[in-house]
């Protein structure tokens, strides 16, 4: 392709282009690995992007009004990097596009919001980054709402790939977006019509512009390289109510021999080909260098925000002590002080009153508590508010014409309701949580890994979590969802036994910084446990002794949610059978392994037989509770699920998969032999 | 509604979409569960879909070239019953109807293909069975093309919902089945406007119409009970060369007082309400009852196909005997009788030219070898041909101009992939496999349970199985995906350690017949440590003796994939030390688990120390391989990965986590004291 007139038609616009061009073809040829494609078709998207629009400060890249951008094609890291280093950012050195995807560098294969300050959203999983923009989007228009359009009043930008439209998660991202009317998302298509297996349509025919528009989007097509077109295409976005897609036409690895090829996706790092790029280019810097021209026409680009920031924070010192508070704090993730109160009061109430209830509906209650005193909650359900009870009387629902609703009908799309919670949390100001089916787990499961490694506190409700569900059979009982949940680092599992523990595990997620929580809870009613009120939140440790041997202490029996009735059960036929037993309830695995040695070895000392019951497969963490971590424990036994459930009255599965106190008392006494 | 119009229009008609009624509203209130609605709403369509043009022998469930009926909105499962039943299916009895949702019976919350012949596909979890459709569709495709018209020709029905079409799997199976113009695929939008939350406009407002003809759908819009447009719309879906989608504009629970909205969705149980539904159907048999003029005008729809049947087996009498048996062994599940030998032959070539090869590269060798012998089987990758290493030269590309080819471009659609295999491996005569990197089992995972669950042998090559990825990050490098696998009931999760184990492990998978594998392979190089050809499968023993101690055997190391390597080098360096070491091979752990106590023992004797070694969470299963079932074994260590990954060159990670030969032997001498 001759770029000639592309040159000179716009000098100062391609140069800039080429910077992020250059800089990306250097940086993958030093890593000799990386995607030199996408950065460099979508340059000028970029340049005019951050040139004309973007709300930005370098200096300051978590303003909270800022302009979110996110790369949902999060390959094409070096387009972000290069940006960042151009226009000055205090993280992003000349050092660090140098030890691009190298060991300790912030400049990770894929952008990682956990290492550098001005990246959004950690991104590379395709699809995430444009349904996470949706609750960027959600999470303003909430925010507007409550603070006003002088203190928030900011733009979600995206850039998808044919990769993160083909997922079907971008589906859910694009009905959502539509069904809200998220005027402020902007998403550009990198339309390059190029994956790695080939042209898109080895794969795909589908008309995208007319699939955005059936779900209401305003859509534009354009030529990606041409920054006129992208700059009024960008003034269009930003003027309709409705969400924007802007179908950009580039050509992948633009210039260079892999032009228009997929080859062109990956690495490009021959050397003579890199040269030929460059002359194409007209760039005759030295490799990594930029020159002090352009270098400082991105530097201004990098501050043209300071004065908008300057004027914002002017606006925020006007409003009240009390709004400014409220908004660090939800900014900040600080709890209100009120919290604990609050739930101390739930749990004493629960104490004293001793309901049978469903853990669900114990979440509902303490739900009802907590939203009132805590406005940065924002509740929802993928179409099972009833079946969750997620959803408590103050909310409001959200919807066009109820901004200020707190509460989501994400529909039946548990995939992108996750992404989009990560999203809000990310974005700042609100505590998500959501729920489904724990079953279903399943299909968000990509965006609840994703919420562990960017370290979000998103909560996700997942109710009905055993053969508990009855009737509705195997396809809804989750045996495996506790192991798969205890597996993925950085996340907690909760599976409380009543309606205390319950409240302590929603005080334990809604005062998390960095650590996202799944909450499991039954279906069916349970007894209450805790019937002696404790001040001190007892969940946080993990595992406590709920009961103490009576009898010379010979069994420890560990058991989970509504398993811990059970062992209380099996406790008492064995207590009257002059075995002592001691009860061990485990609300949070997690939790209590990263307890100190002393406090584990009070809790499970050496010596008794151990047998752990939960409703669900052993690999779920439990062998190194039941042997410790070296095996040092001689006998151990486990009453659970060895395969998937049936469907029947839940009582009756509980019986015919062997989850009783009998057999849990028969377990024991043929371990003591 | 009044429905006199419709009644006495066409009473033939009527009556036998009323027996389905009133079915469903007797059998959902015995249960006192279960979901009215969708049936009594869908029952016009299901009427006149049987009666008029599936092709359907109900005493022959299995035969090959019978149309496919899936029911992709699962929950409405009495609608399946009730078809079956009113037809004189064997194993759908009264009584199965009268004990529906009850321990044991066949009759099961949600339709299970392993329960009933007659039931195509387990669904339940939404989304699914609309893809798998394609599956169906594409199989039969194939099936058509390489046996002819004569021997394959039927369609692919599916009665889809609202949540199917929400959920993001639907847009992968749209965008599939119309890059594939897969004309025999006809789809029936129950379009009901009703979810469990509400109106389907609180969380959605997609023109349906518009985003099915976006990608290439044909798309008709019908009242759904109209007999005669029903029939019509389906004559011309049967025409069309395209995928066709026919809205059927629908009341949920018709006539009943709860028509029309949310709480028709479910169980319908009022005992007045029921009768009045019943009078406005005209009903007045006695509960599940049906007038045996009914009765028998279903059993004739029952035994219509018989004929045609017989027609067709007479067709198949004609065809050649090789080509009879190559379809009856491939749905039959039957390896061809070569496979053993040619295994052996690749085994035995690896064992003496002891390549130092990637197991995803190894994976291919398998492949070429076994592909050109088994014509059952069907390739694909989500978008990572290259990477994946899934494709042969023999194979031929699946295209609308090339239905005889056996691989598929699946784009960038983990979750549509795995869900259409599923759809091939239920369709029978095709053995299907399909890759993408292991990380991303995270998108195909609701999928991939249901092959657990619905005991299929889907195979799933991920390939990418560690921090062996390298620089493209944590996003991209699984920890806790071996633990997702394993946690999984009936799945085999393969980590071969080097080329000969990666062989095996294909041929354990091509011969299963019930249980899906997924083979979980390097990117990066490893060495042959099967230098000792051996005729037998070692792999099949899940675990075996790679390497015994050679001084008193005073420790054993456990490894998978990569790491046996990293076993073998520590064993080196412990017996120069004078530690006799034993190191096993556990390419499956689900496997060894299964074998015989004996077995296991000899394996793992009960003395010496054991440390487990996987790039990879600890709670995949290890504890109980390395303490013993009772915790028996005194001395347990682990070398892996405690948390996510990072992004650097792969050495430089193994280094960094300190899965290395050397901190092996510091772990080994650690518990030696």
């Amino acid at each position: 392709m001759d770029l000639t007139a592309l040159r000179t038609e716009n000098p100062d616009h391609w140069n800039k282009a080429a910077a992020i061009r250059a800089l990306t073809l250097d940086a993958v040829a030093g890593a000799n690995s990386g995607h030199s494609g996408m950065p460099i078709g979508m340059a000028d998207v970029a340049t005019v992007l951050f040139e004309k629009h973007m709300k930005f400060d370098v200096n300051a890249p978590k303003w909270a009004d800022r302009d979110r951008f996110i790369l949902s094609a999060g390959h094409g890291s070096m387009l972000i990097y290069s940006l960042l280093y151009l226009m000055g950012d205090a993280q992003v050195t000349h050092d660090q596009i140098k030890n691009f995807r190298q060991s300790g560098a912030l400049t990770a294969g894929h952008p990682e919001n956990f290492l550098l300050d001005a990246v959004e959203v950690t991104t590379g999983p395709l699809g995430q980054g444009i349904s996470n923009a949706v609750g960027f989007a959600m999470a303003e228009e909430m925010l507007r709402a409550q603070y006003g359009r002088k203190i928030v009043d900011h733009n979600t930008y995206v850039i998808a790939g044919d990769g993160c439209l083909m997922e079907g998660i971008s589906q859910e991202a694009i009905g959502l977006a539509g069904r809200h009317q998220l005027g402020k998302l902007i998403v550009f298509w990198d339309n390059n019509n190029i994956t790695i297996d080939g042209t898109v349509d080895l794969s795909d025919r589908t008309n995208q512009v007319q699939r955005f528009k059936a779900s209401g989007w305003h859509v534009q097509e354009i030529d990606g390289h041409n920054p006129a077109e992208i700059d009024a295409a960008i003034e269009a976005a930003k003027k309709t109510k409705k969400p924007s897609m802007i179908a950009c036409k580039t050509h992948i690895a633009l210039g260079h021999a892999a032009q228009d090829t997929s080859k062109g996706h990956g690495a490009l790092t021959d050397a003579e080909q890199m040269a030929a790029a460059k002359a194409a280019y007209g760039w005759t810097a030295a490799p990594y260098e930029v020159p002090a021209d352009i270098k400082a026409q991105w530097e201004a680009i990098g501050s043209r925000g300071a004065e908008a920031r300057a004027e914002w924070e002017a606006r925020f010192a006007e409003i009240s002590s009390q709004k400014q508070d409220r908004f660090n704090r939800a900014f900040a993730l600080e709890a209100p002080k009120k919290l604990s109160a609050t739930v101390k009061a739930l749990k004493k109430q629960v104490s004293e009153e001793k309901p049978s209830v469903a853990t669900r509906k114990a979440s509902e209650m303490a739900l009802a508590a907590i939203n009132p005193i805590m406005p940065e909650t924002v509740g929802g359900s993928a179409d099972l508010t009833g079946s969750n009870n997620t959803k408590t009387g103050d909310l409001g629902i959200f919807d066009t014409d109820n901004r200020k609703g707190r509460y989501v009908y994400w529909g039946i799309r548990e995939h992108g309701m996750a992404a989009a919670m990560n999203g809000m949390a990310l974005h700042g100001g609100i505590r998500p949580y959501g729920g489904t089916f724990f079953c279903f787990t399943d299909y968000a499961r990509p965006a609840m890994r994703l919420a562990a490694l960017s370290k979000l506190p998103t909560v996700f409700v997942m109710t009905h979590d055993s053969i508990g569900v009855g009737e509705d059979g195997p396809t809804h009982q989750p045996v495996e969802h506790l192991a798969i949940c205890r597996a993925t680092p950085n996340t907690y599992t909760f599976r409380p036994a009543d309606a205390v523990e319950t409240a302590e595990a929603w005080e334990i997620a809604l005062t998390s910084k960095e650590t996202p929580s799944v909450i499991a809870l039954t279906r069916q009613n349970l007894p209450t446990l805790r019937t002696e009120h404790k001040l001190s939140n007892l969940t946080e440790k993990g595992a406590y002794v709920l009961a103490e041997a009576e009898s010379k202490r010979q069994v420890i029996l560990l058991a989970t949610g509504s398993e811990v009735s059970v062992a209380m059960d099996a406790k008492d036929k064995l207590e009257a059978q002059g075995i002592g037993t001691r009860v061990v309830s485990v609300p949070c695995m997690e939790l209590f392994l990263a307890q100190d040695e002393a406090y584990r070895r009070k809790v499970l000392p050496a010596g008794p037989v151990r047998v752990g019951i939960e409703a669900a497969v052993r690999d779920g963490g439990w062998d190194r509770l039941l042997m410790g971590e070296r095996g040092q424990e001689k006998k151990a036994g486990f009453v659970g699920m060895a395969g998937f459930g049936a469907s029947a009255p839940a009582g009756e599965l509980f019986e015919k998969f062997g989850i009783t106190a009998d057999n849990t008392v028969a377990t024991v006494k043929d371990l003591l032999g």
